[in-house]
């Protein structure tokens, strides 16, 4: 059955093999720099490089420049804005640290400084945020507790955040950020409505101005914690509380309607606090079981190099909430970034961003801040106040530094349940429903990571939530290598085009020949799997050949289009494929095979078992090719046997 | 820039979506049936099913009413074959577990005969191997010493056994058979090879006559323990254990180059300790450095259910060494099963040979003996010598029970230094020096997976080499899925097929026209990257076309046909890419997508988005839609300049 004289018209080509260390450093460069960051450094003089080398890690010496003053008016507005937004936000998350309320004061003075002359958005608002202040009370708490030695977790989470800052700009540095895709979409979604679960749930305490409270952060342990005190229950609290939420929702909602009001949202919390602060003053009722801030210590950030506890007994958990909530507010802190960026149709590079986070928790971290990130809430009013670079994240620093001079004293009345009130509405955009609705229509495998992910939060720990979200993503992901999908072609009327069968019912198979497509790469994970399934592939349709009476299988063609890659197992796989069906007396056509595997199927000799001439670049190509054959045989054996029936007679 | 009037001959299908249950029911078959072994069951009475089901899951019902006497001929010279390998080798692995001499003994008398009746491999010849025995040794032995507890080690290794065997069928009943596959071949010839190199190591002990030796297996504490006693090396035991040596190499070397001569390889062992025994009894070598087995007990295997400790402190360890010992010994059992079953061309069932080999293991633990599998060396032997069925395993239990009743005694002069020279001589086959070549010039990642294997065996422990070649090898697929690689793809000439520019170099690119290949499925772990990869493509070809003064780029067509799957973070990427291409006022076409990414974009209203006119079936179908448009445009421009020329005159 030789097919010497078919011409044919396209040969599969096989690229010449590379030389390993050449191929090597262009498979670390697609890797590691995706975004060929040198390219501009290319065919530049020395100091050309140097200076561009220079703009390159701090962005602000590329930009200052070109900064003119109509871009500073609309800077100032924006900085005013997030200025009133970040002050009691910065005190209500760092009352959810467990950390003293000026700490989260000092975390909106350096790193919003830091990330300025460091940062490439010119959207992102620096501050403190909520799932990573929760985190870090969650996995220190257990070890130190923060009422009976608050000293040392204030060294702890300090520690932390240095751990945090190291880790970010390690990742950034050595161009590891696609760690951080790892989150996917739908963790992110159930990861965050989980979190602000738990975060309004932690809230009940300052709600219900409770004195103790549970450590954990579980539904269970905080329900149990609030309902075994239904007498300590202070209703003055709660009263103040629940009015002020109904403020705050409300501003929200107005302007959510009309986007122009925006800064009646960004305003609110300030306003509850300049309310809530005077109502107190003349009521007296931190008398009467509203607990307040209480002094707040007056001057600009001490240094806090000293109080790194490199020494503690618990170093070992501060590395590991680090490393924890700094990928957290990597996670979050890229993705605003990039999202704003794209609207303003910027670009903006991850690993340069995870550096400069990096430094700024570092530089944070020795002057008394905790960890910042870029918080989304704080960034969208940046971004509708009209903010147009990164100054606006210098006059919120300059704002909260005039705050640190001279304003401290008037926080000393404001209660803690308006705090509680400003973190339950922010809180409560978190939970975002509509999304989870979405993949449960759109994609069902990632409304089950997301639903994973809250109820690991909500009724275990943000870590386990976490763990099981990235555990389900990655066992979708090795699924698919390991059980990939294999078709069967059939013509499409009236074209050369082979597609599915299952997609496309109008096209037809081929009498004789069977065209199987196989849809990942060939891994040892799926070797045996795709052996098993090719095999049952023949079996059922010779099965069905001698059922319906038709001609027997002469051909199986392996169209490879969709195989990206494989590895010595699924060389050998393909090998047994072949002895099986030789053995069969069939013959195994390939139909365009791509680069990376044709190299690796000629290097292991199978090109040459198969026969360079079995191996087509279309399957269009190869089954006319079979068919020829099919044809030539068949007319063959007709003259044979008409042949013998003139002999007979 | 309407198409309503280009005619498209073949428009792309969007499957109907399918009822949630009705697909996962046959996304669960696909995974945990694809050998859909219920095939055979459909369309039979009750009666005739439970018969089916009996057979399916005892297949000595299947098989033995076609046993024929030439059949019992062949397997009886197999089986006394076997049996004079079983020996020597049952006593030195167990040697080698530091389990007593008889335990040995025992294994290869039960678990021979549950095999028989469960197991579909004909060729299959059951006993213990080096590697497992080794695992034993080292796991339980950091636990629990087996010179100062003997008995309770003892227990534990039964305990171990139970446990793996319990596994074993899990795995088998759960269909979760292919978790063994995700110990590659690679991973697999690094493995052996490693653990082959230790446990030769292991062996300077006996051939050395040492009597205290280290209990660690790596390299270094080998190699000191062996330097740091050079004074109570016995030249006796060495030169009796070289001589040894030299006589199995050589008969190996022999039945190597000649295959006939099989059986004086088979013989080997038995010959070398029969010899060995007379010389010891001769010369009472024993009274001079040469230790010898000393007594053992007559009679067959005691039943050890009162044995197994499942109330002991080291519960756990056990569990563990059940579960490692009992994944190897499935890969190499089941890998043995399935090579011989292809020589003679019949199918092995790997989820039904897991069942058998746990049946085979429980009842062994219960029954005083430790853990079997199927060894490569012991079923070539049997496969060589012409075995026909499973009733040579039951010819070499019955061989081995008459051992056990009456020729025990024989065995009490026996010098450990032969068992030594066996275990070697058996290991050096195992070190496939050749098969690491073979992947270093196939496949470079391989053969880091093996060298990974290899060193961590060697230089650490056995779980160590395990988990660095799991953890690289799962690695590599995770990477292929999150750096996927993206094609220019052309025009091949004379043809309306387009293909990678990098395979094909004399592809030609169209003008005006990107076309891109995605290699992989879309998901969070790569939509960052292909969204930035993509808009890099699209920069550096507006770069390339101004620079080279050529016609604007005007379409980018994606070719969807490698695209396997998408999920929710992918369908995000694409929006972006869609918007990021209208901003630059192209226009995206995609071209083939495939059933499950059509119906996922459908759903997220994406096809919509991108308009169904612009999503055609092939990259040639596209192109010559989009070159069509392109033209029509420049005719229409041009008789607008025209017209405006003829005003201006």
């Amino acid at each position: 059955m030789g097919n010497a004289d078919f011409e044919r018209p396209h040969p599969v080509a096989i690229p010449p093999a590379k030389p390993f260390l050449k191929s090597l450093k262009s498979g670390l460069k697609e890797t590691l720099f995706p975004d060929d960051p040198f390219r501009q450094f290319k065919n530049q003089s020395a100091s050309r490089k140097f200076i561009l080398g220079l703009q390159y890690f701090v962005p602000i010496l590329e930009w200052a420049p070109r900064y003119t003053f109509a871009f500073f008016k609309a800077d100032v507005i924006a900085g005013i804005t997030i200025a009133s937004l970040a002050v009691p936000q910065g005190i209500s998350y760092a009352n959810l640290a467990n950390l003293p309320a000026i700490i989260g004061l000092y975390s909106s003075f350096v790193p919003p400084l830091v990330y300025a002359m460091l940062g490439s958005s010119r959207d992102l608002a620096v501050g403190t945020v909520a799932v990573a202040s929760l985190l870090i009370s969650s996995m220190l708490g257990k070890e130190v507790n923060p009422n009976e030695d608050p000293k040392h977790y204030v060294q702890l989470a300090l520690t932390a955040t240095f751990f945090a800052g190291v880790f970010q700009s390690a990742l950034g540095l050595l161009r590891l950020g696609f760690i951080v895709d790892f989150l996917s979409h739908a963790t992110i979604v159930g990861f965050m409505g989980g979190a602000a679960t738990v975060v309004c749930l932690q809230q009940l305490k300052g709600i219900l101005g409770l004195v103790h409270f549970t450590q954990g952060t579980d539904l269970v342990s905080v329900m149990r914690s609030v309902l075994s005190q239904t007498h300590q229950w202070r209703w003055e609290s709660g009263a103040l509380g629940c009015c002020f939420l109904f403020f705050l929702l409300l501003t929200r909602y107005c302007s959510k309607r009309k986007p122009c009001f925006f800064w009646i949202n960004a305003m609110a919390p300030l306003t509850s606090v300049v309310l809530g602060s005077v109502l107190v003053y003349l009521t007296h009722a931190e008398k009467h079981g509203v607990q307040v801030i209480g002094h707040l210590k007056k001057g600009l950030n001490p240094p806090s190099v000293s109080d790194l506890a490199f020494g503690s007994p618990h170093l070992m958990t501060a590395i590991k909430t680090g490393i924890i909530t700094g990928v957290i507010a990597l996670a979050e802190g890229v993705a605003v970034g990039r999202s704003f960026a794209m609207f303003k149709n910027y670009h903006i590079d991850g690993n340069k961003e995870m550096i400069a986070f990096g430094m700024m928790n570092i530089a944070g971290s020795c002057t008394s801040c905790y960890l910042t990130t870029g918080p989304f809430s704080r960034t969208a009013v940046n971004f509708n106040a009209g903010c147009k670079t990164a100054v606006s994240n210098i006059v919120m620093a300059t704002a909260v530094m005039i705050t640190l001079l001279f304003l401290t004293p008037l926080f000393h009345y404001t209660p803690l349940v308006v705090l509680s009130s400003i973190i339950i509405s922010a809180m409560l955009g978190l939970i975002d429903y509509e999304a989870a609705i979405h993949l449960w229509k759109v994609d069902k495998f990632d409304f089950f990571v997301c639903i994973g992910a809250y109820i690991g939060v909500v009724f275990g720990s943000v870590e386990i939530g976490l763990i099981i979200a990235v555990t389900i993503s990655l066992l979708r992901m090795l699924l698919f290598v390991a059980r990939p999908r294999t078709f069967l072609l059939g013509n499409i009327p009236n074209s050369m085009i082979y597609r599915s069968m299952d997609q496309y019912p109008t096209a037809n198979s081929v009498p004789g020949i069977l065209i199987l497509q196989i849809d990942a790469p060939i891994y040892f994970a799926n070797a045996n799997y795709l052996r098993e399934r090719i095999s049952r592939w023949i079996n059922e349709e010779e099965d069905r050949l001698k059922s319906t009476g038709g001609p027997t299988l002469q051909y199986v063609i392996l169209d490879m289009s969709a195989i990206g890659s494989i590895d010595t197992s699924g060389i050998s796989m393909l090998e047994e494929v072949k002895k099986n069906i030789d053995r069969k007396c069939l013959k195994l056509v390939l139909a365009n095979p791509r680069s990376e595997v044709v190299k690796k199927l000629e290097k292991s000799k199978f090109i040459e078992t198969v026969g360079q001439e079995w191996i087509y670049l279309t399957v269009g190509e190869a089954v006319s090719s079979c068919n020829f054959m099919l044809h030539t045989c068949k007319s063959n054996k007709a003259s044979v046997q008409e042949f013998d029936a003139q002999e007979n007679v």
